[in-house]
């Protein structure tokens, strides 16, 4: 077997073998393939795609690159929740406590964010204190002491998937439906959760653009989890407009907490919606009953209480959660009704504030970050507040509002 | 401009403007853009194709990579010839001195071979004390005292074409029509002459594999060719079958020999052919008169008296040139008439025996090779001699003659 006929055969698109794709895949992670060969290969994947057989098989050599978390001390149902990644997306700092709440094991590694999307691992480090790196043994105790427990992914998990995700993200390779459902779902298959919630998010602001492409991953990724015994359901869900109104970290976890608090928004809605999902399949009860339970979790105070327990056992001091001091509003410079807010765009301007890395090397800024003070649907005046940046430093920051909000 | 979208956009399938071409091509010179993500943009290109404003593009960006040879100081038309590539294709060492000894010039700059077919460098190296690297001095002063001329490529000439054609080497990006046509014609229009002939293998032993590629092939070249004024003739010549009777290098010099004293074979016709197009085009005239001319310069034993004076002239001492006293006679085990001779296979046997290269550091014997003793057509009896090995040493090589010779 070598390297350049597996290449070949992938750009003339005929299916490879599993043992082909183990001598590729596997060859890489012990370097004896190069990354320009990899890359080729990944190229030709993502034009040609792959077929059913081919996918099942590279989940499978994903997963066995490493080591799988045994969750099975742990008595109960364990329930993972992913998100394919959004602007504003702090969803599982609201829904991770609620389900916990109910009696649910909720067990949640998590990345940090690369791009305009962000990581709930580093919105989590925005609370002073906070400890992302656990150990296997930290992280199954605090799943028996708190139900819920959020931890950075350990280096045994899918190495295999780090290695390609890092090469995909710099050859142009990232949009690959194949590829996207291998990364998340050989994660959360190792991750050792029996039932699986993959948010898709879909639109301008997400990876998946369009509808027919969120279906095809929604597709696949189910079949995959059926395929491992781990139940999957994928809801695909709106990124046209940024999620919520805080988009940055410690700006973003806040907003979590006023949900929790009972704030009513379209993503308090979407939350509900999640969260009922994931009590539904855990609980096997009816979806009905489900939202019922997660109402009463929020509305009586238990999923705010659980939240402030996870905080407290992974060492983070919420009381100390800051924003930047340095404040500047964005003026309407017209009236009419808000049509769009471009969230790609929104995520933009989080980034160059300092909220997100564009480099893997980037440090972040918990404090930075932007308050949608209007959304969409609403109407304003000259002068009306659009939105407001949390800024590094006083400079002032000149921009075109119309990239941002579409007024009629 | 940035390197992910460029190769976003190509593997979208969408036209790259010469800006994005050139940020990306010449910024892989300048070690500004990654192997890894050159050989991805490479794929996207193999996989979705170039237009034609892409290929002109990319053929000025490989020309203007380097310098250009000027041969504007020889009178007469210069007149360059290229195959690209089969096995036991030694016509340049035919009908370079052929077309010279008719009073056109013939530069010809050459390369390694690499994989299975052979380059004209390592057949003339095979000759003892025959000086290959010629400086540009050297190389105009033998064709105005010659009229035909042999050296290896310098480092000036297109040195994106040399790293480029590295990388698709070990990437599987070599069978591209967009990528074949701009390293050929990228080279062929620096190094200086006037009227340019492309001899297109196309069969099981070559690169291009179908008539219809190969077609695909001409016509691109010959309209690259005319852009720059430079009349390109493109033949489509088959190599199903190895061509000639002599595999390796030593070896084929002999054979060139023979045919430029007389021998007759599907050898001794095509290169009458090729020679007659490339004295039809340089001298404007009628392609029998053309015919009439070479077959009077091979009769005469002019091309033979040219080769003499051209392999002299580089310090070569043609008396010296030999094969390997390690023979072995290939016997037929069954009686039938011969239907097929596997060029790849043979190329391959060929290669192993030390008469080629399979990575690029591997030194070639060059008294080893291979000698067909029977031809397509032929008869055969049990017991007869179908090919000939000349190898290192005495050690028998077994081999399953079914891989190499068919026989019904």
């Amino acid at each position: 077997m070598n390297i350049i006929d597996i290449i070949t055969k992938k750009r003339l698109n005929e299916e490879l073998s599993k043992e082909e794709l183990d001598y590729a895949f596997s060859g890489y992670l012990k370097n004896n393939i190069k990354d320009y060969q990899m890359s080729a290969l990944l190229m030709a994947i993502c034009i040609n795609g792959m077929t059913d057989q081919e996918i099942f098989d590279l989940v499978d050599i994903f997963i066995k690159s490493g080591d799988c978390l045994d969750l099975s001390s742990l008595e109960g149902i364990k329930v993972d929740k992913h998100s394919t990644g959004g602007i504003g997306d702090k969803i599982t700092l609201i829904i991770g406590p609620i389900v916990a709440s109910l009696g649910v094991i909720v067990p949640k590694m998590s990345g940090r964010g690369l791009g305009y999307t962000g990581g709930t691992i580093d919105k989590l480090e925005s609370i002073p204190g906070f400890k992302v790196n656990l150990t296997e043994e930290e992280f199954i105790q605090e799943l028996k002491d708190v139900s819920f427990a959020v931890t950075s992914q350990t280096s045994n998990l899918c190495p295999l998937d780090k290695v390609i995700y890092a090469l995909r993200d710099v050859t142009g390779t990232t949009e690959s439906i194949p590829l996207i459902a291998t990364s998340i779902m050989s994660k959360k298959i190792a991750g050792g959760a029996d039932k699986i919630l993959i948010d898709i998010k879909c639109g301008e602001g997400a990876l998946i653009k369009n509808n027919e492409d969120a279906l095809k991953l929604k597709d696949i990724m189910e079949r995959i989890g059926n395929f491992y015994n781990r139940e999957t359901i994928c809801e695909v869900t709106d990124m046209n407009i940024p999620l919520g109104s805080n988009i940055g970290n410690a700006i973003e976890v806040m907003e979590a907490i006023e949900v929790l608090k009972g704030k009513k928004s379209r993503l308090t809605d979407l939350s509900i919606q999640l969260a009922s999902e994931m009590v539904k399949v855990s609980l096997n009860i009816s979806l009905e009953e489900a939202k019922t339970k997660v109402i009463n979790s929020l509305e009586s105070g238990m999923a705010l209480e659980k939240f402030y327990q996870f905080v407290k056992y992974q060492g983070g001091k919420i009381e100390k959660l800051k924003v930047s001091e340095f404040k500047q509003e964005i003026k309407s410079e017209k009236a009419g009704v808000i049509t769009n807010i471009k969230a790609l765009n929104i995520g933009k301007l989080s980034c160059s504030l300092g909220a997100g890395r564009i480099n893997k090397e980037d440090t972040i800024d918990y404090g930075v970050g932007i308050i949608l003070n209007k959304q969409v649907g609403d109407v304003v005046n000259i002068g009306d507040t659009l939105f407001t940046l949390y800024k590094k430093n006083s400079n002032n920051i000149t921009l075109n509002i119309s990239e941002y909000y579409e007024i009629n």
